[in-house]
């Protein structure tokens, strides 16, 4: 058998070598598998890995349109592979892959402004083929442009069943055993698992790749959460040995797909048997490992964040630690990070008895309106009883909630921002949020006021006396926007008194 | 003339000497009288003050039914008066003072408890006979057992009109120059007034009292704001001399009113002039001359909290801080100041421009049950647009809002505590905010859980193997309680997934 490689990739999709080579022994611990790339613009070198049949691959994503050369090493075989291919400009989707922008934001690699948009499904890509078909039509006509979800298999109230695949060779616990009552006795790894931790099973990480690559080509991130403390299994509970040949696999698997974000663990402070050691520890491989710079951050469970001022870290990945408030700690966190700030849980819309998941879709539109305009971004979820468990939070399927058409809205004008981004700014009182754009000088002459559950009769602005300003009343909830007439001076915008108001106002480009 | 006192008077009631006496010079400050009382159970001086024309007059409140004796003194008159009267018992809606009990509650002095449901109507007494009947119309049907108002006038937006009267001889600066444009340009001591600040109008300081009288008749707490910051007349600028004479007039004449309260302040910390040793000084006056230990505490702006912890302070009087979190940081201050914790400005149910004053009614009566749950208190107020610029929060009238007839039904839930109160307990699940009796062992069995705009279509419950448990589901809006049935054991309570609901839970007697 001979290697086969892409003849032709766009940039920043996925050149892959196909190679074969020894299957004795061990073949994902005993050998080694290396692709360096080269071009004009840039020299590269990845990690490739064993995907079983005694097939080993390597994958690359450039990152400029040009003519590429590659050599494969590593003992996986007795012999040396190269070739070149030719790589074409990106296509009208593709932006490349996200960086942080100005700070506080986010754009893609092609310079096109990234407005996150987030939701959580934790494993919705381990459920039945219909139910994830299901989750990606629902996808397609939502705005949400970010996903969470976990590689390995979760286990907790309301997701008891057993996933479509395990991660490694081997066999779970009986889970008919399992109750809505029981199910926390057998957290952790109970008799009745045997698995190899260092045998992977390549088809639950092809499953993922494939996954990875639709919500690619819908223009959704991929933000993956490599370690969670919902495990029945023991794959939160490996040893040093072993989470670093997982972390290894993950990253020489996945690390080509433009649209994957790094999230190290869900609640990493709830995985008792990791320390601050192991964390920075896998860090430090996604920095090596990972040539493309993905986005990396390590999500909370209460008030115990980790250090988001860490130099690894490229954003906040926030989960809300309070009741009643959330995204309005915003620009603290801006303040203290220095780094864009993504609340990616925020209590979820629902009526699950749990109180992280059952707010109205009312209260968490506002709370993604809270931390917009204090220039950060927020995540949705959903938490709705259903009859056969199917609850989009982990499961995927359809939305019943109220949030995702008005979050589709929200996106609508963070779209219209003329900038990158927005940040925070005192309003027309001192304690109305508002936001103008992520700017040195403030001279876009650009103003969006948020109102939340206040209901003001209307605002007295002034900016100036010379420009001339267009205001907007918009409903946030109706995701209606009226123009209320252009300005000069001191002026009024009325309001009806009501909440989810915001209040648009942008100077007119001079005659 | 010769003296006349009240020849007969119900504990807890007023006593009145009334004194002819000298009016050469400033009777207000150049004479002394003072009244000493004495029965089987108590002795007491205090001063009293002059009422203009000639009229000097000393009132006290018995605290117990029987034979006094009194005498008066000071250098008012040449003359010496003595007399005795008898006190009866007090008629069946006479409780006497309110005091504090349990630590973080309150009772009347004949032990009945008193569940505070307080509103603000800073200047009601000093508008119009018509609207001041029309306010104690309202307050006849209202829940509200405390009120807060302001013995000084008030000038503030929507407050630009002149009070009924002014509580020193002398004239105002001319207000037809006020508009809501420039009202700020005059606070403080503009030019225009012309005050004798040694010679109280007599006339303002007895209508106050007959409101406080009829507050009394309907059963309400007068919480008197002595000084406040909304001034244009220099009230709030007087010199120490000044404000002490003002103070112990202040405290002569209203203090043997059982249902006084005394307010320092209204946001202290925005009187500019003030230092904290004026505050001590006042506090130290009014522990001295009230011998009738009245409630008494400060109001704050912001975060800038008086010292709670001071000993004269008998409650936290709280102005919430933040537009979010309000009455949910209740259990947090009763364990830094050991006090009951009155959350007297919350925001206003309303739709003005200020943001303390447009939050909805179901924002409103949240906050109430939030502070319920945690063993604290709240009060309302309102500020809807009116035509006339009469808003209740500062004008009285009549109320618009949709929250007062909730306040009564929570008025209904809080009188039904077995016990003096309520103290925070941990819920359900560990963020649910919950209460049960003020006690110190726990045994009452009772269980009130509150869950704001958490919307769980159900909570577990388990207390012991052997009791039975009669629950309730209530509707905090729709104002409904249903009896959902007894149970032993683990028990589930079913719920609409909707918001401001809550579940009552009590331990049946046994058998």
């Amino acid at each position: 058998m001979e290697m086969t490689f892409s003849r032709q990739v766009e940039r920043w999709d996925i050149f892959e070598a196909i190679c074969p080579g020894k299957t004795a022994g061990n073949p994902f611990t005993d050998y080694t598998i290396r692709g360096t790339f080269k071009s004009k613009n840039e020299t590269k070198s990845v990690d490739g890995f064993y995907d079983g049949d005694g097939i080993y691959k390597v994958r690359f994503m450039p990152s400029f349109a040009e003519e590429y050369h590659f050599e494969i090493t590593g003992n996986f075989s007795g012999e040396k592979y190269s070739g070149s291919f030719p790589v074409t400009p990106a296509s009208v989707n593709n932006h490349g892959p996200v960086r942080v922008a100005y700070t506080y934001h986010f754009a893609y690699e092609d310079g096109t402004p990234y407005f996150s948009v987030g939701t959580t499904c934790y494993v919705w890509e381990l459920q039945s083929e219909e139910l994830q078909k299901k989750t990606l039509e629902t996808l397609k006509k939502s705005a949400f442009n970010k996903i969470r979800f976990c590689i390995l298999p979760k286990h907790l109230d309301y997701n008891l069943k057993e996933p479509r695949s395990y991660p490694y060779i081997g066999k779970p616990m009986d889970s008919s055993v399992l109750t809505k009552e029981n199910f926390h006795e057998y957290d952790g790894n109970p008799p009745g698992n045997e698995w190899d931790f260092k045998r992977f099973n390549v088809e639950h990480f092809r499953h993922i790749e494939k996954c990875i690559g639709e919500l690619r080509n819908l223009g959704i991130e991929a933000d993956l959460i490599v370690m969670h403390p919902y495990d029945r299994w023991g794959f939160s509970m490996m040893d040093a040995e072993c989470d670093d040949l997982y972390w290894n696999y993950v990253i020489a698997r996945f690390a080509a797909y433009r649209n994957v974000w790094w999230s190290l663990a869900n609640e990493y402070n709830t995985m008792r048997q990791k320390k601050t050691c192991d964390w920075e520890r896998y860090a430090a491989i996604i920095c090596e490992k990972d040539v493309y710079n993905h986005p990396r951050s390590i999500h909370n469970c209460g008030v115990y964040f980790y250090d988001h001022s860490r130099p690894w870290i490229t954003h906040c990945s926030i989960q809300k630690f309070d009741i009643y408030k959330t995204t309005e700690f915003a620009a603290e966190y801006r303040v203290r990070y220095r780094k864009p700030v993504v609340f990616d849980e925020i209590s979820y819309e629902g009526n699950i008895q749990h109180d992280w998941g059952n707010i109205s879709g009312k209260e968490l539109v506002r709370r993604f309106w809270e931390a917009t305009v204090r220039g950060a971004y927020a995540g949705h979820g959903e938490t709705y009883i259903h009859p056969d468990d199917i609850l989009w939070w982990s499961h995927g399927g359809e939305l019943y909630g109220e949030s995702p058409p008005r979050l589709k809205f929200l996106y609508r004008i963070l779209s219209e921002t003329p900038g990158p981004g927005l940040k925070p700014l005192a309003g027309p009182s001192w304690m109305d949020p508002a936001a103008t754009v992520e700017e040195l000088f403030g001279t876009s002459g650009y103003y969006l006021y948020y109102f939340g559950f206040l209901r003001p009769s209307f605002k007295d602005f002034y900016f100036d006396d010379t420009n001339e300003y267009e205001a907007e009343v918009i409903d946030t909830w109706k995701m209606t926007i009226k123009k209320t007439g252009v300005f000069r001076g001191r002026f009024r915008v009325d309001l009806p008194g009501k909440e989810y108001m915001a209040i648009r106002i942008q100077r007119k480009k001079n005659g």
